[in-house]
């Protein structure tokens, strides 16, 4: 098994790029006009990209796929890349849904032709419309025979929980595809989503932040208690970017109140936190550090981390993690799980891709190049 | 220092009763006919009463003080019960702030006249209606000088989080009186307050109040991250049945992220995790139950327990929790601290009450016979 994956970094985030040539010509004015909904609600005076992350030769960051192999993937390791874009997610936010399907295709379409034939290092996600789970599921079945495309994607802001039967068409075409769900954050309380929590707008973007992972814990819960895992047992959920030391508490307290109100949810069969533990995978960054260390890895036992957990870096986002020094000690076995065991079980990435000659220079170039001319659009930002 | 109180329950909900005597005449019409805003949004079908806490005269649970005190006080040795009322918080929620008003001063004269004139080991609640901060601080300097109100109530439900400039008047009275500030949860999406999540609506009684402390992070987030206890240096804020073991995670994220964005924040002199430390106050039930009891005694060292956790059962409540069996195995002063000492200092409850002859038996009974002729409202229910 020498031949198996050490390190899979679950959230790398690429620029799409421009859309233009992927978008049917009706959409042409909105897009020159709109670009990708929404840009910054709160906002950071650091900014949520790394300052070094620019690629030498200009673009943004994570615009250039060579200068990001060298600067993150070879630097630390890292044999595949989880590719979730950046400034997309907002489409699943607009209160036009044909607007929001025709920018997922596109992206799709894109983040195909100039990512994923760059190298086989890359592994795509397929962006949806997750306001118009009809449109969404169509969209994950159109990808379902390219390999490359190793999970479906959408925002974790929405109108709903993600557990209720209005969303269950994506759970079907993705289980059906056998590809996880992922959810990301960052456009919490934009467009047509609401108040990113229960007592309305946080008023900065540190406050904002920092709250970000109970609508996480929103989903998780309604997930279980919606039994979208005993109609879709071969369902993962994929929990990106959103904590890990909160899921102690949602578990117990679901296990708790189950105990007195199992009534209500006669179709689930097992404790809450089963369904938890078999079928949420949560990433890494931003790993929580407290100034004792080994209370972060009771956290990772209470929740069976070997299972649950996968590393992730956010690279190039302004707190993004270092896979060499993200993880505290911690049962060595624990620990390869994380960095690439679950991930690799996960998403099917059983070998280490061929490094060398994998890369295509020649896009690559190209697609560098092309991000240095993009259109001057304001550009949402995932955090 | 035999003399201190060796359990104080902080969590105690007493049936506040009919109010039409101590509203002006004015507002008599509305009463009769909408009672005390809201009734259950999310219907449980075991209700949210043990239905052996009944008192044996009849009424509803909690409305009958003799009963209140043999059922729960005297069975398990209770020194002091912190009352919170049933049914009132919603008043907060009305769109109408003057019957908002109006509802939380009737609600204090009659808890002050008919409960804590019974037994000095009753301690009251000044509700307030959040909704209107400025009428809500000339509430509680009404009840300034009076001993036995230990405390200011409002509803974790809200419009905005906690932390507001909004709110800040309720902040400058309680720390003029010397009171903490406490909110209770259960009218989460009712009223004027919004979803009960970042995500809409959840489906069912059971998923609801899973994610009910989601909306406790909200508030201790923003009274950290607005500054609320270095303009208010002497407020406590009690955070009442939302749950303990989310509290590491919330400490370490504020905490990493402050590390990056404290510029957003120049008014914080110390981590955030500082101020919780500090100024938060937990209470227990409903304590998490892990299947390893050992885990939760991991969390409550990571919170500093012993200054952060005050022991409540939630009396007559449907998941109340039995003083003698909630707390696990843990060190013997953590546990002294959470059954009794942070409470004592808090509300300034510094020895035993005189047991005997203390309870007025004579208004104890007017107000249960009172209490099974009351109308026929249709009460808002706390959790």
């Amino acid at each position: 098994m020498s031949d198996a994956p050490v390190l899979i970094d679950t959230d790398v985030h690429n620029h799409i790029g421009s859309l233009t040539p992927y978008l049917p010509k009706a959409w042409h004015d909105r897009y020159r006009d709109v670009g990708l909904p929404y840009g910054a609600q709160y906002y950071s005076s650091i900014g949520t990209h790394r300052k070094d992350a620019n690629p030498d030769r200009g673009g943004p960051p994570g615009s250039d796929p060579q200068f990001l192999i060298s600067d993150h993937m070879d630097r630390y390791g890292v044999d595949y890349a989880i590719l979730t874009g950046s400034g997309v997610l907002g489409l699943s936010l607009d209160p036009d849904p044909d607007y929001g399907n025709v920018l997922a295709a596109a992206c799709n379409d894109r983040m195909v032709d100039t990512w994923l034939s760059v190298s086989p290092r890359f592994k795509g996600s397929i962006f949806v419309n997750a306001s118009d789970p009809v449109a969404a599921a169509a969209e994950i079945r159109r990808h379902a025979a390219n390999p490359d495309m190793v999970q479906v994607l959408m925002a974790s802001a929405a109108r709903m929980p993600y557990g209720q039967r209005f969303y269950h068409p994506i759970y079907d075409a993705a289980q059906e595809c056998g590809l996880p769900v992922a959810v990301h954050p960052g456009t919490e309380g934009k467009g047509i989503s609401g108040p990113p929590t229960p007592s309305g707008y946080p008023t900065r973007y540190m406050e904002w932040h920092n709250i970000l992972p109970t609508n996480y814990m929103t989903h998780v819960n309604s997930l279980v208690c919606e039994g979208v895992f005993e109609k879709f047992p071969k369902l993962k959920f994929v929990a990106i970017e959103g904590g890990i030391s909160w899921l102690p508490h949602l578990m117990w307290r679901m296990d708790k109140n189950y105990k007195a109100l199992r009534e209500s949810v006669p179709w689930l069969k097992r404790f809450p936190s089963e369904y938890i533990v078999d079928h949420i995978r949560l990433t890494t960054q931003p790993i929580e550090e407290p100034n004792m260390p080994e209370q972060f890895v009771q956290i990772l036992h209470m929740i069976s981390a070997e299972k649950t957990v996968m590393f992730s870096s956010d690279y190039p986002h302004w707190d993004n993690d270092n896979p060499r020094m993200t993880l505290p000690r911690m049962p060595k076995e624990m620990k390869k799980r994380i960095l690439a065991g679950t991930a690799a079980e996960l998403y099917g990435l059983h070998t280490k891709p061929a490094r060398m000659n994998s890369t295509s220079t020649e896009l690559a170039e190209k697609i560098a190049v092309e991000s240095l001319n993009s259109p001057d659009h304001v550009w949402g930002e995932e955090e």
